[in-house]
C-alpha cells in the first residue's frame, strides 16, 4: 500500500482498514493542497509551500473523507483540501499573533519572514480555500466553511480578550475552545456528510483535542511537541490545566503572566503539573471521546465507517498518551 | 429622497440620477453590512462596528448595484455587502502591516487594539463575508469573490517583497495595483452581471483609483486625506509617483526609505512634487478612466445604466481633483 509521506503513524491503523480507498482520495487533496499553495509566481508562494511542507496531521481532510465514505468524489477531495487550508492559514496568523518562535519544530512564518508576509500569507491560504471549495458548485459546502470560519476568528478574539486573566471561568475556557477548534472538527465531519450524529462526533472529538493540546502545553516534552513548554503561558492564553490547578493551588491565581519569562513559564508548568491537574483534564479529554464515539454508534451509520471514525478518535487521543 | 448617511457627495449625482433604486437597495446592502459585523456577542464586534462606522465610500457596492440595475434583486445586495466587507478586512490587515495611526482620519484598530485584535477583526470580516455570500447560493459569486481575494493577498505579497526597493520597476508597480485594487472593482462589476466589458471598466476604473490614492499620497493635505503625507513611503511602499519623480530627479532614487521620518518624508513628498510627477501621474489616470468608459460605451449595456457608470468612473476622478 502507497501511503502519504505526510500522514504520521498514529493513524496508520485507519489506513490500513481503509487502504482500499482512503490513501488515493487523501493524496489527491494533497495535490490540491500543492497546487493551491503554489503556483503564485516566482517566491510568491514560497511561505506557503514551507507551511505546507512543515507537515500536520491532516485530521481534518482524513475525517470529510471518511465521514463520506468510499463513494467521495471530487467536490469531497475539494472539500478536504480547502479544510485544511483554512486550518493552516489560522496555524500562520496565530503566530503572528503570539511569540512562539517554532511550529512543529520549524520557525514559523512570523518569525522568519515578519508578520507582514505572515498575514497576507494568511489571507492567501484562507482566499484559497473558499476558492477552491466555490469551484465545486456547491454552495452548501461553502456556507459551513465559511460559518466556521467566522467561528474560528470569534474564537481568536475571546481568546485576546481573556488573555493574561486569570479570573477566567471554566465555560468560558470551554466555549472559546468550541470556537477555536471543535467547530473545524464539527465541519470536517458535516462536509462529508449531512448528518446530526456527525456533528456531535466532530465537535466532542475536536474538543478533546483542544483540551490534550494544552496538556501538552503545560508537559512538554518539547522534542515531542516542536515548541516550548509554557508557550501558551508566555502569551497570556489561560488553559483548563491552568484554571483547574488553581483551584488545588490558589497561590497560582496571584500569578502574574505579563511578567512571564520562558524560566519562569517552566517553573509555573512544573507547579501545574504537581497539583495533579494533567490528570484531571486528560481524563474529561478521554471521556469526551468516549462520549463521542457513542453518539457515532448511535448513529445510522455504515459500520465500517463508524469503525474508521472511531480509529480517529482513538488517534485523537493516542497522540497525546 | 432619502440618502444614506454614509453616501457621500462625490457620488450624489449618481444618486439623484438613479434616485427610483439604487438609495434603497444601498441601504439594503447597509443593513447587511450591520448585521455581519455585530452580533458576535458582547464586544467581540466592537472593532468590526468601529471599522464599519468610520465609512468610506461604498464605491464596491455601488458598482455591484449599479451593473447588475435595477432589477437587483437579494443575491445581488448579499453580494454588495460580501465585497466591502472584503474591502473592509483588507483595509484592517493593511493597518496591522504599515505604521500608520490613522484610517480614514481616525485611529486604525492597529493603534488602538493592538495588532492581535486587527488580524482577528480582519478574518472575522473575511469569513462573514463568505458566510454571506454563500447563503445565497451563488456558486459563481463566491468564486468570483474568492479570485479577487486571492488576487489581493498575492498584491499584498508583492508589496511586502518590493518594499524598500527604488529599483521596482513601473510594469511591476502597475502589476501590483491591477492584484491589489484593480481586481476588487472588476469583481464588483462582473458580480452585478456577467459581461466581459465590464470586467475591462472595472479593471480600469480601478487602476485609476489606486493611481489617485498615491498621488494624494505624496500631495495630501492630510486634513483631506485623513493620514500624514507620505505615509506608503514611511512603509516603503515604491509608487508610481516616485517612480516617475526618480526619472527626471535621479537623485532621488539615491534616497534610503529606511531612513526616514515624518519630516524627511514630507521633504521627499515636496521633492516628488516639484518634478511635476503628480501630474503626470493624474493625467494617465484620466486616461485609464477616459478607456474605461470607452469600453463601457462599446457594452450593449442599458444607456440609463451606462450613464450611470460613467458618473461613478467620473466620481473616481472628481474626488481627487
Amino acid at each position: 500500500m502507497t501511503r502519504p509521506s505526510s500522514v504520521p503513524p498514529p493513524v496508520t491503523a485507519v489506513l490500513d482498514a481503509s487502504s482500499r480507498w482512503l490513501p488515493a482520495r487523501l493524496g489527491e487533496a494533497e495535490e490540491l493542497l500543492r497546487a493551491a499553495v503554489g503556483g503564485h509566481g516566482e517566491t510568491l508562494g514560497e511561505d506557503a509551500t514551507a507551511t505546507l511542507a512543515a507537515g500536520g496531521k491532516r485530521l481534518r481532510p482524513m475525517l470529510v473523507l471518511l465521514c463520506a465514505g468510499p463513494e467521495a468524489g471530487e467536490v469531497t477531495v475539494r472539500a478536504a483540501a480547502a479544510i485544511e487550508l483554512v486550518h493552516m492559514a489560522t496555524l500562520v496568523h496565530d503566530d503572528v499573533l503570539g511569540e512562539a518562535p517554532l511550529r512543529r519544530g520549524l520557525p514559523t512564518i512570523a518569525a522568519t519572514s515578519g508578520r507582514e508576509r505572515a498575514v497576507a500569507t494568511g489571507d492567501l491560504l484562507f482566499s484559497r480555500a473558499f476558492a477552491l471549495l466555490a469551484g465545486s458548485g456547491d454552495a452548501r459546502a461553502v456556507a459551513l466553511l465559511a460559518d466556521a470560519s467566522v467561528a474560528l476568528a470569534r474564537g481568536e478574539l475571546v481568546q485576546r480578550r481573556d488573555a493574561f486573566d486569570l479570573a477566567v471561568s471554566e465555560e468560558r475556557y470551554l466555549e472559546r475552545c468550541r470556537l477555536k477548534t471543535a467547530r473545524l472538527f464539527e465541519c470536517a465531519c458535516l462536509l462529508g456528510r449531512d448528518e446530526e450524529q456527525l456533528r456531535e462526533f466532530g465537535a466532542g472529538i475536536g474538543l478533546a483535542f483542544q483540551l490534550l493540546d494544552d496538556v501538552l502545553d503545560v508537559s512538554g516534552p518539547p522534542e515531542r511537541t516542536g515548541k516550548a513548554r509554557g508557550t501558551d503561558l508566555l502569551d497570556g492564553t489561560i488553559t483548563l490545566p491552568l484554571i483547574e490547578a488553581a483551584k488545588s493551588d490558589t497561590s497560582i491565581r496571584e500569578v502574574d503572566l505579563h511578567g512571564l519569562d520562558h524560566a519562569s513559564a517552566e517553573i509555573l508548568c512544573d507547579r501545574i503539573e504537581a497539583t495533579g491537574a494533567l490528570e484531571r483534564v486528560r481524563a474529561r479529554a478521554l471521556q469526551l471521546v468516549a462520549d463521542a464515539k457513542g453518539a457515532l454508534e448511535r448513529s445510522a451509520f455504515d459500520p465500517e465507517q463508524k469503525q474508521l471514525l472511531s480509529l480517529v478518535a482513538d488517534g485523537v487521543v493516542q497522540r497525546y498518551s
